[in-house]
């Protein structure tokens, strides 16, 4: 059996002008990076007017050990629809180049359902993460350049929350103290790195609409706060000009292409659990812009990926989508349903019984809470049985959602017109979209919401500390903003051991902060890993290059 | 006046495509980054057989606050040459992004002989330095995960030399304690950040010649040493292919052009004293190999940057150059002889006789030391008088080397006709072209040459610490290696208020290292800045982008 690099590397892409064509793009407005990459210049959304197309989210349940092949499934469909003789053009975002080295390998879908450059879209790309990390770390460096220099603004250097920014899996800048070694090298404190997908520079480029509102978005960043606790910005250092100059090149949209020439917007990646987890604004906007269907994705299952795309994005870039599908695995729900990874070869309709409201509740919210249509897409595994996938679909069907086999993974396109067609019909359909919760209710009221309407949830617990700072976010003028869930990603609850659509729990918050640039209160529920560490024997170890310059072992 | 921003921003490039073609560059070579920037891939020197062209050295008197003008003084040579009728490509050094924030600026040139896009050459370009910063950290954390996981290697953690790099003046870098935090997150030891232009990373990149050749510097890299001193290597670590991966696309040269089209090389720029400061090889193979002459430059003055690329680049490389340009203005030169910056507008031709000993030692270090034939370029300023310029002239002729005024930053290649018709001339010179020392003396002994031929000194002076150091690598194997020196560009002499061609002083090497990779020891004569600082008011501060993405500020 192939990899999935070696899938990649068997194919030769068509020049991305092509694409470009394709896609619609005047060639004025397209900077290429090489043969099979190019920036789209954002001018094209100023100059031209476009009809916006339908937006359709790619969502799943909550990930397992089994894997899901959300990209993959998002990937496929594309290809499918475009089968079906639709204009589409995908939007996704961009793998973090840090996993890359450790375990996890790329991110750019599987099988024959892949973006590519795929080497290219997993190393450096076009450089927009390296754009962002200078970003990032030219602000920390204004701030303890300002406090060396006497300190004007009156930082409490026990409170800076701005952290510096490296795109690696580096646990060992987790904590650190820096500014050691005199009074000639900066004031000794205790800071820390992130990885650079963490960064609220990150979000904020996600969620920009312009030049202008990403240099306003990030005067308004809150890097900390004097000793009567009143927030520092960015603006306030006078850092937004000069980050803006870092990032101007890198939001535009970086157009590639799937493995059968459909057009693929792979643009901006922040987390999805303390930040919003979907590609950018601009690379959405585009794809509707220039497809009849733009194809995206959120991140994590649909609990947080496609809960923040819905109230966050949508909400601040005014966004209001079409259809949704939900991505499950036959493989997936068993081990929901409490079986071990090495079992799920085995046909197990208890299992999937057991697992199956999982899908259900997800499903549940999508089509009651956020009122859109939605569909299942089963990616179809060589060990699903009849019985198993006539069981998930008499399920669904109660609900009154189809459910749609995908094979892209093993047939690229082809194996996704099935899914295509249900698609097409879903985004027909009128639909009454609306967000879990209004921007006017109090901080705590929104957590609430989010957790009992989606989660289903009994109630929310807040900390003290919690309590206490979300009432100085809410004195400081922050309420009306939307909240971002910093939660496992593994349960519909803050306990990632209860698998399946757990009752009877509720969550615990035990942190609140604001990300003001990127426009959300950030709630916590547990400690969030924001510096990934590398295994044992990391990935990097076995990647290597030949003398012509081709990659191997990058899977 | 206008600003070298106003000025470059003021002349519409050709298409990076018709530069190509003037070079000759075959279109399957190149990777278009935008419209004006271009990497080559280095295939071309593999499939395609060149005859070398002519290459020229442009280096200087050691630099003073009034300024000398290397990098505008190449571009403008290089304009001149293509005036007069000649096929020329120039290969230069890429700037750093940290110190574009400080007050430093840009380094692309200036006036009307500047390299252009120079907004993109002065912030990410292509990528190149990102891509080393990655490599870099990439190595940095396989060696903490290394220990982390059960240090089999044995390092000590308190003799790891590697550290970590990001391309920012972060005077907070560059002494902390990482690994904080509990027994999860690393372990605690000492460590910094080096602004990424001084990773041994960007040395071994400029001086590699394949990916393969590439690779095995990487692997190299002396990391850090065992409790019995023992070294441990990147190798040891199974790095270097995954760091390969990262830096294969950067080790393409970027071709850009000058103001007037003609074709630039901008490619790697390693420090000038812990490395060589010269751009990498593969520019210069590929500059040499397109163009009749290559002109190139090395960092600060003739007495660090001339010798390190005869002495280190051009031994390692083979290369033979066919003339040197050394660069002084009056004002520097009348600087050298006692006169503050405040004075420099008035004619004093005592002070210019005072300080012209500079200029001279280091014309007789390139025609006796080197055997290279020599021009003197005076880079022309409105208040250099006719007395000071006849007084220059005829110091030079005694040394039998012509002058040549160059007024190329108020008239680009038109005013460098002159200079150009002089490097013609020098290149149709036979020459005996020697290094200043052989690789078969002693480290201690190359360390001595280098002091005695090239800066003038009496003797050397070796700390104990030192001597044990040059006795550990020398034990090691490393002896055979060439010496790179890391001392003070304001002076021959290690004390940098020593102007003009000091006398009687001694050389003290207080530390030596190896730079293995990179194929180098080096010996330091005092404390080097690897990690420069903000100042009071950072030019980030000025730098801003309006909405169309048109920057202004950045000088």
């Amino acid at each position: 059996m192939l990899s999935d690099i070696e899938i990649a590397q068997s194919v030769t892409p068509e020049h991305i002008s092509a694409i470009a064509e394709r896609a619609g793009v005047p060639e004025k407005y397209l900077e290429m990076y090489g043969s099979y990459k190019a920036k789209v210049d954002y001018n094209l959304l100023l100059d031209e007017k476009h009809e916006p197309g339908k937006l359709i989210l790619v969502t799943a349940i909550n990930p397992t050990p089994a894997g899901e092949g959300k990209t993959t499934t998002t990937v496929g469909l594309a290809d499918g629809m475009r089968k079906i003789g639709k204009n589409v053009v995908v939007a996704l975002r961009e793998p973090s180049l840090g996993p890359v080295f450790g375990i996890k390998g790329g991110a750019a879908g599987g099988g024959w359902a892949q973006v590519v450059p795929m080497e290219d879209i997993n190393l450096h790309f076009t450089g927009d993460f390296h754009a962002i990390g200078a970003a990032n770390n030219l602000l920390a460096a204004m701030i303890d350049n300002h406090i060396h220099q006497g300190n004007e603004l009156g930082f409490d250097v026990r409170k800076i929350t701005w952290k510096r920014a490296v795109d690696m899996n580096d646990r060992q800048l987790r904590n650190i103290v820096c500014g050691m070694g005199g009074k000639a090298h900066g004031v000794p404190r205790e800071d820390g790195f992130d990885i650079t997908v963490a960064s609220e520079i990150m979000a904020i480029f996600c969620l920009a609409t312009s030049i202008t509102d990403l240099k306003e978005r990030l005067a308004r960043i809150v890097v900390g706060y004097t000793r009567d606790d009143q927030p520092i910005t960015a603006g306030q250092l006078n850092a937004e000009g000069a980050m803006t100059a870092l990032l101007k090149d890198a939001l535009k949209p970086n157009l590639v292409q799937t493995l059968e020439g459909t057009p693929a917007f792979v643009h901006g990646g922040p987390f999805a659990n303390i930040a919003h987890g979907c590609n950018s604004i601009m690379a959405t906007r585009m794809a509707m812009a220039l497809g009849d269907y733009c194809i995206t994705e959120a991140g994590f299952g649909a609990d947080l990926g496609a809960e923040k795309f819905l109230d966050i994005k949508c909400r601040l870039a005014d966004l209001k989508p079409d259809a949704v599908v939900v991505v499950a695995t036959v493989r997936a729900l068993k081990n929901h349903g409490g079986v071990a990874k090495a079992d799920l070869n085995e046909e197990n309709l208890e299992a999937l019984e057991a697992g199956l409201p999982n899908l259900l509740q997800h499903v549940e919210n999508i089509t009651k809470v956020y009122k859109l249509p939605c569909v299942v897409a089963i990616n179809a595994f060589p060990t699903d049985t009849k019985a198993e996938l006539d069981l998930v679909e008499a399920k669904c069907k109660e609900l009154g959602v189809n459910v749609a086999l995908s094979e892209v993974w093993a047939k690229g396109g082809e194996g996704g017109m099935a899914l295509a067609e249900e698609v097409v019909r879903l985004c027909e359909e009128p639909n009454d979209f609306s967000f879990a919760y209004e921007d006017d209710l109090s901080i705590a009221e929104k957590i609430k919401v989010i957790a009992q309407r989606v989660y289903h949830a009994d109630g929310v617990d807040f900390t003290p500390a919690a309590k206490k700072e979300i009432a100085q976010l809410e004195a400081l003028g922050f309420a009306h903003m939307p909240v971002c869930m910093a939660k496992t990603q593994y349960s519909f609850s803050d306990d990632q051991t209860k698998l399946g659509a757990p009752r009877g729990f509720r969550i615990t918050v035990r942190k609140a902060k604001v990300s003001a640039g990127a426009g959300f209160i950030v709630a916590l529920t547990g400690d969030i890993m924001t510096m990934p560490g590398l295994p044992k024997r990391p990935a990097a170890e076995r990647i290597d290059v030949d003398e012509t310059g081709k990659i191997s072992g990058l899977f």
